[in-house]
């Protein structure tokens, strides 16, 4: 498998920039996350590394191959996403069929286990005929068993209830184990994703502002929390990306080294944010 | 504030059972979930307990008074739910008005300031004209605004990001905090609210089938981890709800107490599960 790379990619509609000058690589057999804010713009660049539009300005490769002007490449990128390509009367088989003819090999095995996961009776349903959230899920079973290289899911947990979520998420690791692949998530419940995502990157304001492997982003982020004068003492150098008080506890959120020389008072906790609560801080206006 | 008692109520949709005797009291003043998979009949509860929909059996009283014939008691009970009852042209202002119509007393002060905190620009712009997501975050302004006793949340949190989600959570909190209230919040982002609610009601199969304090539901439940032989001998004589296995670590959800005379392995871990795993091991099929 080869690097993805996208490089000062711009996209405007009309004089509205959704995107500025994103530059980013996608390392072969990863899992990431790409976090937003609504409408930060991560369908945009989904849908431009994948080929369904083009960009204003800069390019994207997959290895040495611009990916626009390159089949090959589209075949092994595969994007999961809100709007559904498929005809509402199409039934999940014929789903299967379409990637199998797409891509070749498609696991119709992994498809009719994760079928019962999903607690969908039968194959030859109609995709429209399905609630929200199972036809998210009629959507998952594809992009779990499609035989793409490169596999982009955008909310891909729309209307799920947590036990289909649970479903997804287990069998997404099941399927990394059996065969590395590269899965690029964007969704909103980030908490959910932490375990999973070993690099993320954070979209906002148009632009690329966070790109880190998790465990670096979280182990240079605070969270400080106690009686108030305490923390507001002890955090005064720091660089305080936002405070919240509740029934008189103070809480900081801290980004950088904190100073080694300070004491810490007793009554003060400090502990490392999860990455929802990082992405909050960090994004928040 | 009275106590609101759900007495042996059964809903059916010509021969469909969707709710079969239920009972449940709510106690003014507390935060309570109310939890269950898609289709469980979460809307249909609440619908029932505010009048929008007759039940085929049962009583609903607050206090002494049956609420079907008894508009005071509708004046306290506020819903928010997913179906919006609202014309797309009306105005976010032209809501606020209409609830300090219904209900008196609306706290258009409150109701500013969360429209900075949800990012909206201004009280004259038209919900049908906001995404999802702000139509959510302004169905919430009315609900956290409101004088109403007793507020139900229907998947309160459609279409938010993390962000708004957070604002959301602090807000209800801010909220309670001033002015104890009952919350009824009904979602599928479990482990978001842990940390809110006192009380949870799991609907599965028609049946409230877990009426339980958070702490006490938690308390009787254990995830057991370590190696897979270790793990199987220890929780063979327990009420095991579920296992899995990742990388060689075998987990098993228990529900009930652990027996005392037996010896823990030093390889295993044993610890309380969160209230999303907890839930989704009570109602996984």
């Amino acid at each position: 498998m080869e690097t993805l790379k996208v490089s000062q990619i711009t996209k405007k509609y009309g004089r509205q920039m959704i995107l500025d000058d994103i530059s980013l690589t996608i390392q072969p057999g990863k899992i990431y996350g790409l976090l937003g804010r609504n409408g930060a713009g991560k369908s945009t660049l989904l849908n431009l590394i994948v080929n369904r539009i083009l960009p204003t300005d800069g390019t994207i490769k997959l290895g040495n191959d611009e990916i626009n002007d390159n089949d090959v490449a589209l075949t092994q990128f595969y994007l999961m996403s809100e709007v559904s390509l498929y005809p509402k009367h199409v039934t999940l088989k014929q789903m299967w069929e379409m990637a199998d003819l797409s891509y070749g090999s498609f696991n119709f095995n992994r498809a009719r286990r994760l079928l019962k996961e999903f607690d969908i009776q039968d194959e030859n349903v109609k995709l429209g005929s399905l609630s929200t959230g199972l036809q998210t899920a009629a959507k998952l079973i594809v992009a779990l068993s499609v035989n793409a290289n490169y596999i982009f899911l955008d909310e891909p947990i729309l209307g799920l209830d947590a036990n289909h979520r649970d479903v997804f998420y287990q069998e997404l690791l099941k399927a990394y184990e059996e065969n590395v692949k590269t899965y690029v998530l964007s969704t909103h419940l980030i908490e959910e994703i932490q375990q999973l995502v070993e690099h993320v990157f954070i979209l906002d304001n148009e632009k690329i502002t966070v790109d880190a492997d998790v465990e670096d982003l979280l182990g240079e982020m605070f969270v400080i929390s106690g009686p108030a004068m305490l923390v507001e003492e002890y955090v005064k150098d720091q660089n305080v990306l936002g405070t919240r008080s509740l029934a008189g506890i103070k809480t900081a959120f801290v980004r950088g080294a904190l100073s080694e020389e300070k004491e810490i008072p007793d009554q003060i906790q400090i502990k490392h944010p999860d990455l929802q609560q990082a992405f909050i801080y960090l994004t928040n206006k």
